[in-house]
Parts: structure tokens; sequence; C-alpha cells
């Protein structure tokens, strides 16, 4: 319930998790890092896999599955991605346990792998060692293929949906013949995120490349897209990689071009993840509870049926029947993916209404609709929406005939509005520092994670273009650059930091 | 291509993998035991997916995810579980490798785990220590969860699809409050395995529980669905445990009940698996290749526009292209899960008809769609159904207009005439044995597996309900009792293996 929910302004790091306890949607579990992710959040996961499978099938991607061990020596083919990757991985070394009477059930030393197998922190290696096997020549080209599975970092500081030891994700792979294609491919995919994130999830997003320094290992380059969260602090929400010929090189993949040469195959890579869903939280929610854009809501429309007795609650519930059966019947669109729109109604008539509404916002419900006696006598109902708390928020005298064009509409307004208000906030909130002192100020050393409600910052800064300097502000500021945004200010100037000449100014956050 | 495919009668085993691999379904990796699902493969597991999961949410069942890894500790709780799955565990030994310079890429002995972490093999365990953080009231009850999910048992002799170290998977594990609710729900999930079994993919099973031998490990008793595959071998398909209190115990999940009087809940678990993929391959298809009933099919129409030149080719193109619209604007509908019906346009102008005719049966289309300058002249087409080969299943003259709803009802009378197909088989192979020299004569011990079409049987005898005598049975003839079927013979009898008073016939049958 709310009043479980710590405020904002108190403790935004405390707020948040709050919010993933109080609306059901993950737990910590027993096993070290990793998460449960509890129905309510896995339901969102699932409209989240829906919309972006679609978007994904319709630019020409098919999905496939890989296995989930990769053999050490795969990942040491690749340097960089062993590097990077070294340090938090999951080592299988045994294949069998051993029951024996009197001892504790144990790992069986005679069953030991000749060779250890990581479990994938990203499948790369596994499936360009498979690819080496489907292509031969221009003809098998491209390979437009993705992925939906878990996988494994053994991350030291964890937290629900933002960093998790296992976690659910996509990963696309493709081939290519050319490095333009791949290229484009890359472009397009980041392209493909942000239209999720912006029309599904309705938070806006930069786009651009990642530095060198902060680009995924085994890439050329990493594009992504980077939201704000309402501390001020910035969540990399997706990204998508130009791996070049780096893989193909490791695993020997080439294949024979129209005039009979042999070339390696360029890549690309992509993905998003549950941590998707920590960012639709601190996107939205609010003091109250869980607020989710309507695309993506499990459940659209919540009926409240009121009634003090029977002889009252007989025809509300009747009404609110009624009405569930007009917003299931309402004809499928592309919005809401081709399903009815969801409805539930609410029996809890031992609860006070306050209690039942309460209830419902801290679970985002987007649309509540309450139906009493006295709604009844003037064939009405009240309907509520999620994003706009209180009094303000509420219609009373919707007439029932006709409230279900007037809901389904109304859930379109509630997404539309949720991302104006969060492109508002986010642009008040993208500032430029032209000195060194702006950006101190705009980085104090007080407000670190786990502290107040923001009042940080996207900061726009010139910067040198060294990974020195990089370096130096991530380690007395806490911000990094989250990007080179496409539609940022192109124009050269003079970095803050150091003086010296900068090619275009660059977006510094803290971040998730 | 069908010349590749090995003849069902000349060696059976081989021609399944032969399909496997023509209709591009699945390879084998190079991890041991861990197979790639190709994007055909996977696009039937998607369906099947879908539809489960269509079935599973109806009767009231929501999806969550828990923890890929479960401490070696949690697996000892349930003795029976315990060496049920102790020999086929992959254990994560480590976290971290170490990339040290002039070394190669090696497991950090530094980071070794305190305890020992089981890749799931299956998740009651971990779930059931979660349920007793979710359980204190019978308020709380009953939990209606589902997972999809990858799980492992490191199998030494695999075979894609039908056996492999990591598959995919659902897994229901449901909490109740009384024994009755439980085993009413173990009843019905079994019967919704029985429904997707024979509506989706038209292939009839045996409904019933497995003897005390062949049940799962924790389970109080397994029902099962158990379908014939066409050289007469069993395949478990399905599975649905009544695991009563076993778990709850074992995990100390207690619940107060409505006179506040302390109980451990009641269990049940059950699940399918990417096998049914293989259960699909090996009722239906034939030695052209892979038959898919509709309703599972990735593609449902495959148009093949024919022509000798452009001038030819353009009007044949043209009217594929208005059918395939024609096609996918036909109103969507229950059958096809809401979805419009899938075509593509064979564009493969370079290769000769009946080479693309034969790359379609290969890959199992259901309906092919033939166009060419003859049928222009006519305003009609050919429309070929895959599961009757040759001229026997090709109708001519189909006129184009109203041919779209021609295929839709064609595709449906596919998916009927699949499930009867399969049915008037399995049913005129399921034979009873009144004698130990009959029941001889249907296992002969030559009859063995990697063998002929088989000719083997489902055989309904007499036994003593003894685990000796299964035992016994399965030593000597290779066979195993199958299930206890519901709907089979129920008057009992003389054990035809030792003349001891029988309850029941039971089903044997060699199986995957």
């Amino acid at each position: 319930m709310a009043d479980a929910i710590t405020q904002r302004a108190t403790n935004y790091a405390q707020w948040y998790l709050d919010i993933v306890k109080e609306a059901g949607l993950a737990d910590n579990s027993d096993v070290r890092g990793c998460m449960v992710i509890k129905p309510t959040g896995f339901a969102l996961w699932e409209k989240m896999q829906k919309a972006l499978d679609g978007l994904f099938k319709s630019t020409g991607h098919v999905n496939a599955y890989f296995p989930l061990f990769i053999p050490m020596s795969f990942l040491a083919k690749e340097e960089q991605m062993a590097e990077g990757f070294a340090k938090e991985c999951a080592v299988v070394t045994h294949y069998r346990l051993k029951a024996e009477p009197g001892k504790p059930l144990h790992v069986d030393p005679a069953a030991e792998l000749e060779e250890p197998l990581i479990v994938r922190p990203t499948s790369e290696t596994i499936i360009w060692n498979t690819y080496k096997k489907w292509v031969q020549s221009y003809r098998d080209l491209p390979l437009l293929i993705n992925q939906w599975a878990n996988v494994v970092r053994w991350e030291m500081r964890t937290r629900l949906f933002l960093r998790t030891a296992e976690f659910l994700w996509q990963e696309g792979h493709t081939a290519h013949a050319t490095a333009k294609e791949a290229e484009e491919e890359t472009l397009q995919m980041v392209r493909v995120y942000q239209k999720f994130a912006e029309e599904w999830m309705a938070m806006p997003v930069l786009v651009g490349p990642k530095t060198d320094g902060q680009k995924f290992p085994g890439a050329v380059y990493t594009l992504c897209i980077e939201a704000m969260m309402q501390d001020g602090k910035a969540l990399q929400a997706g990204t998508s990689h130009f791996l070049g010929q780096n893989f193909a090189k490791a695993f020997d993949v080439k294949f024979k071009d129209q005039s009979n040469k042999e070339e390696y195959a360029w890549a690309t890579s992509w993905g998003v993840s549950t941590r998707l869903i920590g960012g639709l939280i601190m996107t939205h929610s609010d003091d109250n509870g869980l607020v989710v854009p309507p695309r993506l809501a499990p459940t659209h429309v919540v009926i409240v049926p009121l009634g003090k007795n029977d002889a009252e609650r007989g025809p509300s519930i009747a009404a609110a029947e009624k009405l569930a059966a007009e917003l299931r019947a309402l004809p499928r669109d592309d919005f809401f993916g081709y399903e009815p729109i969801s409805v539930k109604i609410d029996t809890m008539f031992d609860k006070q209404p306050g209690f039942r509404y309460a209830e419902h916002e801290v679970r985002g419900v987007p649309v509540r609709v309450e139906i009493g006696p006295k709604d009844i006598e003037k064939g009405a109902c009240a309907v509520a929406r999620r994003d706009v708390p209180g009094k303000e928020g509420k219609q009373f005298g919707i007439p029932l005939p006709g409230a279900a064009e007037h809901i389904s509409k109304l859930l379109r307004d509630i997404q539309a509005s949720l991302f104006a208000r969060a492109k508002t906030y986010r642009d008040a909130n993208l500032v430029t520092a032209n000195t060194l002192d702006e950006f101190k100020a705009l980085f104090p050393v007080e407000k670190d994670e786990g502290g107040t409600t923001g009042g940080l910052k996207f900061v726009l800064a010139h910067w040198d273009g060294t990974r020195e300097t990089e370096d130096r502000v991530q380690a007395e500021y806490k911000a990094t650059i989250r990007c080179l945004p496409f539609d940022g200010p192109q124009e050269s100037g003079t970095c803050i930091f150091t003086g010296k000449p900068s090619a275009r100014k660059v977006v510094f956050a803290r971040a998730y």
C-alpha cells in the first residue's frame, strides 16, 4: 500500500525498491544476486517481449536458440570479450553430484569436465561458432537472428531489475556480406529500440554512439539509447553494436562473395533486458505506486463496483460486468497488439473503497472505473486515470452507454500524455555546461546514489575526445559520458576539462 | 531436399535426423549434448508456446520467473529428487575466470563458491523455497504459476529434440490449501496437455497415471500423455505430478487454514518441452519431409508463381501478391490464435518448378499454391495439400476469386484430417496380449531402436502391479509400462508374466 512506499523526496533509491515490492514485481531470491520475477513483473516483461518481437520480425528478423553453455576456449578466442567478461563468469566444472549413504549430497570429483563451461554472459562466441557452419556463400547472408534468453553476469552489487546476476534479455546477432549493410543494421536496431522506448514505454531517449571507453567488449562501436530517470540519473536502456569482422575472424566465418573471393562476414549484435522494467518504473511511477503506460499494462482497466449491502452491490456488479464485456469486445487493433482490452473487476467488498482504490494505484492499473448506487441511478460511472492522481484525474458522470469507447480513447490519451510529460521533464533537465565551474555545480559530490530525488541533470559539455579525460571526470564527479547524441549540437569547441579542442559536445550524467 | 532424406522403411532413426536437418529445425552444437534450435524449429516452438500459454492462462495461471541456479543444499532437501537428479546435474563451482598475461584464460581458483550451484534440472526446490515467503494464510492460496525456461540434465545419450542436455520447457508449479484441489489441478493440467496435443499437434494421446516405478522423483503420482510414433514406439509427451506435501515439508511452506490451524500446502507440477517438436515430426512427417499441422505451422501457405520469362512471370507474380494479400486480410479467429494467415511467395525462378515444390514439401508448408500462365488465362490456380503428397492432393482450376476462402477452409480440413489419420494409425496399433507368447511376439528382440519403420505396437496386458515384474519386463523386452490409461479397459484379470492377480490391463511399449 501507499503507506508502505517511501516518498521519492525522502529516499529515491528506497522508493524504487518499495515500488518493486508493493506492486508485486520482483523479489530477491536466496541465490546470490538472482531475482524472482513475480507474476505482475513478468506480465510486464511479456508485454515488452511481444511488442519488441513484433518490431524485430517486421524488420526481417527471426528467432532461434543457442546453447546456455559456452566452452571457455570460445570466450578466449575474442580477446576484448574475454577480458571484458572473465571477471563475472559463472563456471560449470562438474556434471554430476553424488548421493552416498551417510554422506551429504556432494559434487562428484570423478565427474570433472575436461573443459570448463561458462554460463553465457552474452552469446557472440557460441553463435559465431555456429554461423561458421551456416555461412559459405554470399547467398547465405544476411543472417538476421534474434534470441530470447537468460544470461548470467556475476555482478557484486545488485539491484532488482537494474543489475542482477541472472537477467532475461534478447540478443540479436546478425551477419552481413558488407560493412555498410552491417552498419545500417546497427543503426536500424538502435532506432527500433528508440521506437519501442518512446512509443510503448513512453520513455524518451537520447540516441547516439558510446565513447570508445564505454563501448561493448569486442565491438568496433556501440550505439545506445539513454533514458533519464526522475532523479536525473541516466539509464542505459539498450545497445546496438557494430562488431566489424572481429567475431568472423575469431571463429573463421568466411564466405565467397559474388566475384568468388573469400571474405570474413560482418557482424552486429544488439540487446535489451529486464533492466527496462527498472527504467519503466523510474520514468513514470509516483509516490502512490507504479504507473504503467497502457500499451504495456497487463491490466488496462479495473472496475470497482460499490455498495453497502447485497441489494446495492447487485446492480453495481451487473453494470461492471456489462462494461467489462463491452470493453473486451471492442475491435482489436495495433495499439494493443491485437489483444482485447484487459479488464478486471474488483470484488473486495470487505475493504473500504479508499483501500481498494489505493491497491489499484499501487499496482499501476491505468484506468479505474467506480460504479456505485448513485452512479447506477444516473446510468453513469466515475473514471479515474492513474497518471493524474487525486480529484484532478477523476471524471464523474460518464454515461455507461459509450463508456467503453470513452475509456478506450482515454487509454490512448494516457499513453500520449505520459510520453509528453516524461519528455518535458527530460528536456528541462538536459542542460549545457560551458565552463568547468558550471559542470562542478551540476555534479556536487554529496548528491550521490541512495540519496535524494536528485536535481541531477544530463549535462552537455565539450570534451577533448580522450579516454584519459573521460576517466578523470568519472573519478572526480562520478559522471560518465552517456553518448554523443545524434540529435544534439554538433559544433566544435574547447574541452571544459583540459582546454584542448573538442569535436562536439557530449552528454555527461551519473548513471545506474 | 527429399533425395537427402532416408526413407522410413530403410532406417527410421536416420529418417528422423534427416527431417530435422533438411527442414532446418535444429543442429547439434559444439557443446556436448546441447542443440541449436534453428529459426524454423524455433518458429514451431513459438507457435506451441503461444497456444499452450493461452490454455494455461484460460485456466487461471500466470507466468513468473525463478533463478536458473539452485543451491546444492536445496536439492538435498527432497530426498527422492536429490537421488533422481544427482547423476545428471551441471554444477557451477566458480564465479570468475582469470586472464593473466602470458597464460591461457583459466578458472580463478580464488573464486570458488562457498556452496556449489546446480543449473536447474527442474525448479520445484527453488520455487518452493520462494513460496515459503509468499504463503502464510489460506488467502494466499492457490498459487497458480507457470514458468517458461531452459533446464539442463546431463544426459549421456542425446538425440535432437527428443533428449538433449539443455532443453526448453514450461513448468507449472501450483500450491493449494487441500489435497483435493491439488489433485483436481493435476488432472486438469494433463487434460490441458491432451487438448493441446490433439487439437493443435493433431497427435492423439493416451492419458493416465504412470506406475510408481516410472513416476517423477518427489511425486506422489504422475499423470502423463503418451503418443505413438510412426514406428510404434511411445513418446512421453507431457507429465502432470501430484506432489502431495513433499515439497511443502521439505521447504516448510505452511499456512493457516480458515480455522486458524497450521497446515502444509499441497503441490502440483507439470511440464512439456521442446521434445514435443520431436513428437510432432514423428507423428505426421513422411518420406518427402516435414508435415506440420496448420495450427502450428510458421508458414501456412506458399504461393509459387511460374513462368518461363519476365512476360509470363509478371502476371503470375501479380496474381500471387493479390492472393497473398487476400489471405492475410481474412478475418482473424481463434483457430489461428488471432494471427493472420502466414503466406510466403516463392520467387526462386532460377530453379525448376519441381525443385521449388520439393523445397516447400521438405519444410512442411501445409498448402502450396501454383500460379502459371495457363492458370492466369483461366483466372485460376492449383492448390496442393502437403498432407496428401502427389497428384491426389492437388486440385487444379481453383478460381482465383474466392481462392483465399477456399484455402482457409482447406487448412482447417488438413488439421482435422491429420488428427484423424494419426488416430486411425494409433488405434490400429493398440493391441491386446492375452498371453506371454503373444506379448513376446509383439516385442521381438531384433526390432530394436535405430532399426526399421517398426511394426512395434502399444500392447495392453495384465500386470501384477509390482515393480519387480515391471523391471523384469523392461530388462527382457525393452518394453516399459507407459501408463494405466483412463480410457482403457478397467476389468481385473491375471498377470501374463507371473500369473498373479492383476487389477487392470496396462499399456506396454518400447519408448523414446
